[in-house]
């Protein structure tokens, strides 16, 4: 169901690439609403203390499902986007490298955190997010995605760091 | 009972700038699902077709009080970050300019908007997202933020557009 409100835009941002635009789900009062509760149903039974979520369109996602959940909300941003004193962690992209970080006081040792982004390819991002967590002493108990491109991995990266991963739908052809 | 939960930076970014640092309120768990409740009962007997939300913390309101109205959520993001066919507008800053987008179908005519970003200074940013939707048809009924920084005239500027604003708390001496 989610697939069909998910818009594929072809050759973005490059030849090949077939990108997987959320927004025409996000602003689908129904479709957001379903996605959030799907996602909400995936967690039910579970106790999270925080979702951390991923700069930007994974704050879309995270901060309405922490307030559905009961949970906190942290910010995991790109590097000197953050106010206070931050710890960071860099990952490889496909050329050259880029950094995640959050508030050095956004998780406390022994806290249940959910990890939130809109999707998973490689799951570089998603592992740089757990290494911050693991950082702050925090418990990485799950990770949610609306979207996951199966031929990249990135959920049995997640899987060989300890972290179950769960999507609301997936394409292929990436 | 908001401004408790929110950090203030002296000095940050520039000397003389006291940065209101909204991160603890959303890393708490009662605080952040207390913002969404007081902002919602704001609101309640109201309709909303869309949550319009200004990159990037303003993701983070907007998204969570979307979902809360029943509401579809767009974002309105920087320069090239969009993937689709988007309309832009221009708006000052202290030094330089800057612009926001939105995609070309993100409201329909006569959509019932409501405004949501984190904060209110000048009211530039809200203003070139006002102008976003009245270029696609739509209607900005209201503007929702969780901080005004009243001694810079933010509400004023929007009430001369014809918006009424609202904010869960303000601080002065900023």
């Amino acid at each position: 169901m989610f697939e069909a409100l998910i818009r594929t835009i072809p050759d973005h941002p490059q030849p090949g690439i077939q990108f997987r635009d959320i927004t025409t789900l996000l602003q689908d009062k129904q479709g957001f609403a379903a996605a959030i509760d799907a996602l909400a149903q995936a967690y039910a039974g579970h106790q999270f203390d925080k979702v951390v979520a991923m700069e930007a369109r994974g704050f879309i996602i995270g901060a309405a499902l922490a307030v559905r959940l009961g949970a906190g909300f942290v910010p995991a941003r790109k590097p000197g986007k953050l106010p206070w004193a931050t710890i960071s962690q860099a990952y490889q992209l496909e050329y050259g490298s880029d950094a995640l970080e959050v508030h050095e006081d956004a998780i406390a040792p022994g806290e249940r955190i959910l990890l939130v982004d809109d999707l998973i390819a490689t799951g570089g991002t998603a592992l740089a997010a757990v290494a911050l967590v693991r950082q702050l002493g925090g418990v990485v108990e799950q990770a949610a995605f609306v979207i996951n491109l199966p031929e990249l991995g990135g959920m049995q990266q997640l899987a060989s760091a300890g972290v179950h991963g769960f999507a609301l739908c997936q394409f292929s052809g990436h």
